[in-house]
């Protein structure tokens, strides 16, 4: 018993952030396929954030006014994740405000663990521009950013009614997207236990 | 009378937006001065808006499912606007969450209008890295952004209990900026009265 | 003959400026296209900047040592124009060094005029990182942007072995930039004209 | 013998790149500074790379063309490289176009190294601009990239004419850089060396 405890102990926790509270957001699909996916992964564990149910009021913004405390959930999720997973759809060339806001809730409870980032567009261009101003922030947050990233474009096609997906060639880019992250937080989760940071 | 409506009417109208709702938000502190300045300023009509303010529930996002209607204050002063200036904050090298949902609530009401940013740090660097980032998504709104930007550096140490400033070097670069936001605002203005584009 | 001299005259004047000197670069394909696209417009005169025929060794940089004396063709073409195209494909998510390298060569020269970007890639991206990292270094120069770019993705499937498009749709996407690019550069040179400015 | 032979092998090697070939530049006093004090250092080797002793002819650009074999130095020191040290001043907001050729000379044999960023700056605002936009460059190399940067403000004040820093502080923010790019080199190489991935 106590075996296949240390074996679940010993996956990774990386939790998925949804980057949007968008009436009929598209990126929700890719976060459930995203945790189906993942749930079945034999190296990690998830959970989903959303920001619809995250305690974000319009009085308040970062993390220093009390927003921590009222998204303990959130901190004690990053606090023993190895990894995060962001999903940003691309508003205007930049990441929605209810991503940002999420995000900032957070900051050394981020340090020295991996992130990987997807993009999702209605048009053809991937969210590639929503990650790279988000390749700036999470750097920012200590986050260590994969350079594998998922690129969903055109989501409004990509998906059947069953939310599963049409063309088996995003299936294959999920799990290159995996793979890379696996192998990053594998290497940081090493970094945080065995090198001393006053990080860490 | 009616030439001193006139004289009224040509005046520029740019308004304020506040880029943050966090509390104690020292970037209030400049909102309220240049407020102050541009109210006795010959050329410009102003007018503030507080994301605080704004009708922005964490249930939704961008201009599509009912937000505009919801902002109707904010998007008719857009309407009527001939600029706009925008004044950030700094938070994890990019802006403020509830500044980008402002933002996004409008799309073709910014088109071929004049914007001016205004960084604030608590930190030596004004700001400069949520500039950036906020040159690349005004632009994609179609706002035609100024390339002489106000960066308040150390906000905390800038301002008096009463809320002016200490040092009349701030005065000075406030000056600067207005007059190249004035400029622009003046030449767009023509172009939107005078050439014919399918925006307007 | 004196009236068509004179609208010869009020011709725009907007030179292209090719962006990499990569051997076997696929933008001068798009070059050579828009300047002969250009060369037929009724309201553009133009003339192609090429980095490679341009004097810029690898012991300098910037226009402070004598890099702006040694391209006096390119800063004239600067002084008496109303607007530039810049053309540039994606390198690592960023311009190509060459074409930054050209840029720096002026700045008050740019300043008040208009330029459109084009971004061209390998993939399916159009160039678009490499393009928002140039709104940045754009608006730095005093130049101002347009915010419809021109985006080419995949350049090695878009033109026959003549040069010429296979494809209608690009065709009606640069009509639309020219567009754009020739609104804003009335307006802002209505501005340089009319309104007084330290800069002009 | 042998064993000393053993200690040097487990230094950690890191290169250090100057980003201009500007005539007079500031950015050298940082790299020599660096270079020297690194040298010092018990846990790394260095050695400098100077974009104007490279072969960066103006007629190729990026790695495909031959340029990566006109730079076989380079190329053997990134290779056999545990990080690099990048110093660029800021021009324009962005980097310096003989820093982008440089760096584009490679690409696999940057992946899973690290990097430190220093920015450097004749205003006050420590290149920070310059060191954002190489952020998104870096990444898509597949390096990774530290969370603590070096900035240095107003760089023509903090030298004395020996090329010493004039003030302790600046050696404080050194030293705090190089803590932090030498845990996440080891933590990379660790990973380099004992997960198999497909890219090392």
């Amino acid at each position: 018993m106590r075996k296949t405890i240390n074996q679940k102990e010993e996956k990774l926790f990386i939790p998925i952030l949804l980057g949007t509270v968008r009436q009929n957001r598209q990126s929700e699909k890719v976060a459930k396929l995203l945790f189906k996916k993942i749930s079945k992964h034999p190296e990690i564990n998830t959970q989903l954030f959303d920001p619809r149910k995250m305690n974000l009021p319009m009085d308040d913004e970062g993390g220093y006014g009390g927003l921590k405390e009222k998204n303990a959930d959130y901190r004690d999720a990053i606090i023993r994740a190895d990894g995060l997973i962001v999903i940003s759809p691309e508003y205007n060339h930049g990441y929605p405000g209810s991503l940002k806001r999420a995000l900032d809730v957070l900051l050394k409870e981020y340090i020295h663990k991996t992130v990987g980032l997807v993009g999702v567009s209605a048009g053809g261009f991937g969210g590639v521009r929503a990650i790279e101003q988000l390749v700036q922030i999470v750097r920012e947050l200590g986050l260590v950013v994969t350079f594998k990233d998922l690129q969903i474009s055109k989501v409004q096609e990509v998906f059947n009614d069953e939310g599963n997906l049409k063309d088996d060639s995003v299936d294959k880019r999920i799990d290159d997207f995996l793979t890379e992250l696996v192998w990053m937080s594998k290497v940081m989760k090493w970094g945080r236990k065995n090198l001393p940071s006053k990080y860490n």
